[in-house]
C-alpha cells in the first residue's frame, strides 16, 4: 500500500511509502494523524494550508461484513477543528484496490477538476461539464464516460460553493451516489481545492487479499456468526433500519421536535420505523426496507423508499433524516421527509446540518414549523446559491447568528444529531466533549444499560463510547455491528491480524483509539479550543425538556476531564 | 453617584451604592470590571445572562475639553469576547447629571421598550411607535414627546433585529443622533434586552461640580494650553478632522483598498481630507469642516457634510468611513461615501464593520468593486432585514464564512479599521492581541516615531498604546487629545484628583489601565480565547501588500506575550 499525494494548485502528484508509524493506522486514526502532522491548527479551512485526506479503514477492502468504510479528514470549516467523516459504499474498496491506504490533497484552486485515478496514475480534467448538476446526474455522466464500474468521491453544488454543510458522496453497491461523508463540511474543503469528483477507476486491478487467508476465513466465520445471532444486527436493523429508533427516542423524550424545544412528537407514529417499513412494502416496485450500502454487508440497515407508483424517491431514509428533517421541523409525513432527503442527496448537503438549520430558521420565524414546501424551497435556494440559500448552506450555528437566534442546537459550530442531550445525557457528554463537535457517531451511548435521563455515570459511558467509535472508524467497520462485537474485540483483533499479517491484540487496538483522540484534542487546542467549547448551548442547561422533564445536568468538572483540556 | 440596575425581563429597577472597589473606575475600566464580575465568559451574548453596562468616564460631566465620553460594555455577539465601545456627544453628561456612574441592564425580552430616566426615577413604555424608523426620525419623535433637552441612547433597525454590526447612537451637542458606540454589536445586545431607546431626561437637575473647584480650574487651564499649543489638536484636527490621515495612510501603503488587497488607492486624492475640507467650504450652507461633538470640546475634529445645495447629508465623515466605505470598496466620490455613511447612521450600523463586510461581498463577486448603487442597496436590505441584508448585518467574518471567502479582514470576528496591518505593524499587533478584536481605538500606533513597515519594536509600542487607550476610555477623554497629553499624565492626574476629590497620581492611573486589560483578557480566556485568536487572518502573513511591499512579520512569540495568554 502507498500514500498518494496530489497538489491541486499545480495538478501534480506523487506516490509515497506508508511511513512505519502510519502502518497500523487506517480510517479516522490515519486521517487524524496526517492532519495533525501536516496541518497547523490555525490554518484557514478553505485556504492553501489545509489538506483533505481520504483514508481506508484497516479492514476496508477485506470484504468482511460491514467493513468497507472510508474516512475523509481535514480541518473543518464548520467547527474550526479537526474533522473526520466516514461512509460505506464502494469507494473504500476501490481506493484499496488501487493501492492507496490514503490520498492526501493539498493546495487550492478556483476552478473545479475531475481527478481520475487508475492503475495508470492520476489524470486531471476540467469538471465544467458536470458542475452545477444534481449529484445523481453528474455521477451518471461520469459513469457513462468512464464506465459504471468506477468508484466516486463527488461533491454537489454546495461543495462547489464551499458551503459549510457540504458533504462528499460515494456510490453504494448499486451505483447510487447516496452514501455520505456528510458531517463537518468536508465537501467545502474539497470545493476549495477544486475537487469536484475523484474517479476511482479500478479496471484491471485485482482486489486485496488477506495476508493469512486461512486464519482470516476462520476469524471471519466467527464474526459472521456473531452478527447472525445478535437480534440488533440479525433482525432489527435489517427490518427497520435505524428508523427503529424513532419510537425509542420519542419514549425517552429525546426525539428532536420543533427545533429541539421538546423531545416527543405528537405525530411520531407516522414517521416511525414501523410505518416506514409498512409503507415501503405496501408500495413495492423498486422500494425495499432492507438494503446493503456496501458489498458483503449482512446487516443491510439501509432502504430504498419509493413513491406511490413504486418509483424510487430516495435512499436511504434513516433515523437522523426522520428526526432532523421530520419532527424537528414539525413535519410528520414520510413522503415529505423523503423528498427533503432526496434534495439533500442531490445537492450534497449533510441532512443533519440541513434539518437543524431549517429548524433554526423556523425558530426565527423565517418560515413556520411544519412548512414542508418552505423547507423544500430553502433546499432549492441552497442549490441556487441565493442569499437565503447561502445562509442555510452555512449551517445552523451561523444561521442562528445571522438571525440573532438564542436557541441554536450546535456544539463547536456543528448541529446536534437527532437526540436531545437533556434526555440522553451520555450523548450530551459526547456532543460537548468530542473533538468532532456534536456528533452521535463520535460516541453513541443510546444502547448503554443506564438511565439515560440521569446524570450519573454518563461521562464514563461517553468516554468509552468515544474511544470505541474511533476503533470502528479506524478499522473501516460500520458502527452498526457494535451490538454483535461488544465484548469480543479480541476476535476482531484476530481478523485484523490475519488480514494485515501483522499481529495486533485488543489492547493495541484500544491504544490506537486513545492515541487518536489525544491527537485530535491536541489539534483542536492548537486551533484555539478550550473547555469553553466543551459545552452545550446555554439553554440546554436552563430550560427543561418538557418530554423528559430534565435539563442537562451532568457534573461539569467530571465532563471537562474528558474534553479538550482534560484529554492530554 | 449611584449605580442604576434595570431588569428588562420584568421592567424593574433599583439604585445601588457604588462599591468601594469601583469608586475610582469610570468608562471602560468600569464596564469591563462589572462585566468581568457579573457575566460568565460562556454566557450567550444575546441571552438572559449577558448584561449591558453604560458607564461614564471619570471626568465625564466635568466639561473639561474632549472629556465627555461614555462607555458601553458587555459580552459581544460579534467577537464572543468582552467589549467596550465609547462615544462623545451629550449622553455621558446627562447620565452623570442624573447621578449614575453606571447603568446596568439585565435580562432579555421580545418586545422593544423606551426606558425613561429622570430625577423621578425610571419609567418604561412600549417603543412600538418608534420601531422600524430611521434613527433621526425616531430621535426627533422622542425629542417632540420629551423635549429636545433629553439625552439618548438609541438603536436602529439593526439593533432591533439583533444584528452583529448594530451600534448605539448618542446625540451630539446639536441634537443630531450620530455619535456612535459603534463597535462590537452592543446595539444587538441592547436589542436582545428590548432596549430600543434610553431617554436621559435631566430636566431640573444641576450638573456635577468639581470637588476642588480652584485646583480643578488651574489644572484645566494648563490642559487647555497644551491643546492649544499642539499642532495636531490646535490645527490639524479642527481643519481636516481625522480625514487628514487619508494621504498619510496612502503614502504608507496602509489605506485599505479593494478589500485590503492593497494599501494605496489610485483615486485617494478625491477622498482626501483636503478635498473634504474644500468641498464643505465650497458648498457652504449647513456644512462645516470644524464641529464639536460634545459640549466644551476645543479640538472639534468633526464636520457636517452638505450636498451641492448646502443641505446636510451626514455628520461626520471620518477617516474610517472614507477608508472602509470609500477606498476599501473602490469608491472614490465623497458624496457617495457621505450617502453610505448617512444610511449607516440612520439604520444604526457600525460604519467600519459595514464597509469591511461589503468589501468581503465584493471579493465574493456578490457585487463589483466600485458599485456605489449596489453598496447603497445592501444597506437598504440591512434595514429591511432581507436575507442578504441579514448577511451584511452579521459582519464581515460571518459574511465571509457564508460565502466561503478566504480573504476576510477580521480578528476575533471583528473587522479591521482602515489601516492595513502589513503597513502599520504596531496596529497589526493591536489588532491581533487586543481583547477587543481588531480595533484601532484599542491601541493606536500611527503617531509613534517608528518605521511602521518594520517589525521591530512594534510589540512594545502597541502594548503601551493599548494601556494608554484604556486610560483615555476610562477617564472619558477623547483619544484625539493624545498628542497634547503625551508625557503629561501627571497633569491629567491633577485634573482627576481635583474633580473627584480623591488624590490619584499618574502611576495609579496606569495601574488601573493595566488591571483593566488583565481582567478583559481573563474574561476572554473564560470565554474560550487562546493564543490561536491572537492572530491576523492567514493571508496577511503570506501575501505581500503591493503598496508597502511587506507582509505582517512581527515576531510571533513576542506578540503573544502581550495577548490573552501572556497578559495574566
Amino acid at each position: 500500500m502507498k500514500i498518494l499525494r496530489i497538489r491541486m494548485n499545480d495538478l501534480t502528484w506523487q506516490e509515497e511509502d506508508v511511513k512505519p508509524e502510519y502502518a497500523a493506522l487506517g480510517g479516522r486514526a490515519l486521517t487524524s494523524r496526517i492532519v495533525y502532522d501536516e496541518v497547523k491548527g490555525t490554518a484557514h479551512p478553505l485556504g492553501p494550508f489545509n489538506k483533505l485526506v481520504f483514508a481506508n479503514g484497516v479492514l476496508t477492502g477485506s470484504l468482511a461484513s460491514s467493513a468497507e468504510r472510508v474516512s475523509v479528514g481535514g480541518k473543518s470549516p464548520l467547527t474550526g477543528g479537526i474533522k473526520e467523516s466516514n461512509a460505506g459504499g464502494t469507494s473504500g474498496l476501490k481506493q484499496g484496490k488501487l493501492g492507496y491506504r490514503a490520498i492526501i490533497f493539498e493546495g487550492v484552486r478556483d476552478d473545479q477538476q475531475i481527478v481520475h485515478i487508475s492503475k495508470d496514475g492520476v489524470k486531471f480534467e476540467s469538471a465544467d461539464w458536470i458542475n452545477g448538476k444534481p449529484i445523481s446526474t453528474a455521477a451518471k455522466m461520469l459513469d457513462e464516460k468512464y464506465g459504471s464500474h468506477i468508484g466516486l468521491y463527488i461533491i454537489g453544488t454546495t461543495g462547489e460553493m464551499k458551503m459549510n454543510l457540504a458533504g462528499i458522496a460515494i456510490k453504494d453497491k448499486d451505483g447510487s451516489p447516496t452514501r455520505y461523508c456528510g458531517r463537518g463540511g468536508m465537501g467545502a474543503v474539497a470545493g476549495s481545492k477544486g475537487i469536484k469528483a475523484i474517479v476511482l477507476d479500478d479496471a484491471g486491478v485485482d482486489r486485496n487479499r488477506p495476508q493469512q487467508p486461512e486464519q482470516f476465513r476462520a476469524a471471519l466465520k466467527q464474526y459472521v456468526e456473531w452478527l447472525q445471532e445478535t437480534p440488533q444486527t440479525a433482525k432489527v436493523f435489517p427490518e427497520y433500519g435505524t428508523a427503529a429508533l424513532v419510537k425509542t427516542a420519542n419514549r425517552l423524550g429525546a426525539l428532536p421536535t420543533y427545533n429541539f424545544r421538546t423531545g416527543s412528537f405528537e405525530h411520531h407514529e407516522s414517521i416511525s420505523g414501523e410505518r416506514l417499513r409498512e409503507t415501503i412494502l405496501e408500495r413495492g416496485g423498486s422500494g425495499t426496507p432492507t438494503h446493503a450500502c456496501m458489498p458483503g454487508c449482512i446487516i443491510r440497515c439501509s432502504n430504498i423508499y419509493p413513491d406511490e407508483t413504486g418509483t424510487t424517491i430516495t435512499t436511504p431514509i434513516e433515523y437522523e433524516n426522520i428526526g432532523l428533517l421530520g419532527s424537528n421541523l414539525g413535519i410528520s409525513d414520510l413522503d415529505e421527509v423523503a423528498e427533503l432527503n432526496r434534495l439533500c442527496n442531490e445537492y450534497g448537503l449533510d441532512t443533519i446540518e440541513a434539518g437543524a438549520t431549517i429548524g433554526v430558521l423556523m425558530e426565527a420565524n423565517v418560515l413556520p414549523f411544519g412548512d414542508f414546501k418552505g423547507a423544500k424551497q430553502l433546499l432549492e435556494e441552497v442549490h441556487l446559491g441565493t442569499p437565503l440559500g447561502r445562509i442555510v448552506g452555512s449551517g445552523a450555528a451561523l444561521a442562528g447568528q445571522v438571525y440573532g437566534v438564542y436557541r441554536v442546537p450546535t456544539v463547536k459550530g456543528q448541529s446536534m444529531p437527532a437526540y436531545d442531550p437533556r434526555a440522553i445525557k451520555g450523548l450530551g457528554v459526547t456532543f460537548a466533549t468530542s473533538p468532532m463537535g456534536a456528533d452521535h457517531t463520535a460516541g453513541q451511548t443510546i444502547r448503554a444499560q443506564v438511565d439515560h435521563q440521569k446524570p450519573d455515570g454518563q461521562v464514563e459511558i461517553s468516554k468509552n463510547a468515544q474511544e470505541a467509535a474511533i476503533l470502528f472508524d479506524s478499522l473501516g467497520l460500520c458502527f452498526f455491528s457494535a451490538s454483535a462485537i461488544a465484548g469480543r474485540w479480541s476476535g476482531m483483533a484476530e481478523i485484523v491480524s490475519a488480514y494485515s499479517g501483522v499481529k495486533v491484540n485488543e489492547e493495541e487496538l484500544f491504544q490506537m483509539a486513545h492515541e487518536t483522540l489525544r491527537l485530535e484534542h491536541a489539534f483542536n487546542r492548537a486551533a484555539g479550543f478550550t473547555q469553553a467549547d466543551d459545552r452545550l448551548p446555554e439553554h440546554f442547561y436552563t430550560e427543561v425538556n418538557p418530554a423528559s422533564g430534565t435539563t442537562f445536568d451532568v457534573d461539569e468538572k467530571e465532563l471537562l476531564a474528558i474534553g479538550v483540556e482534560g484529554y492530554r
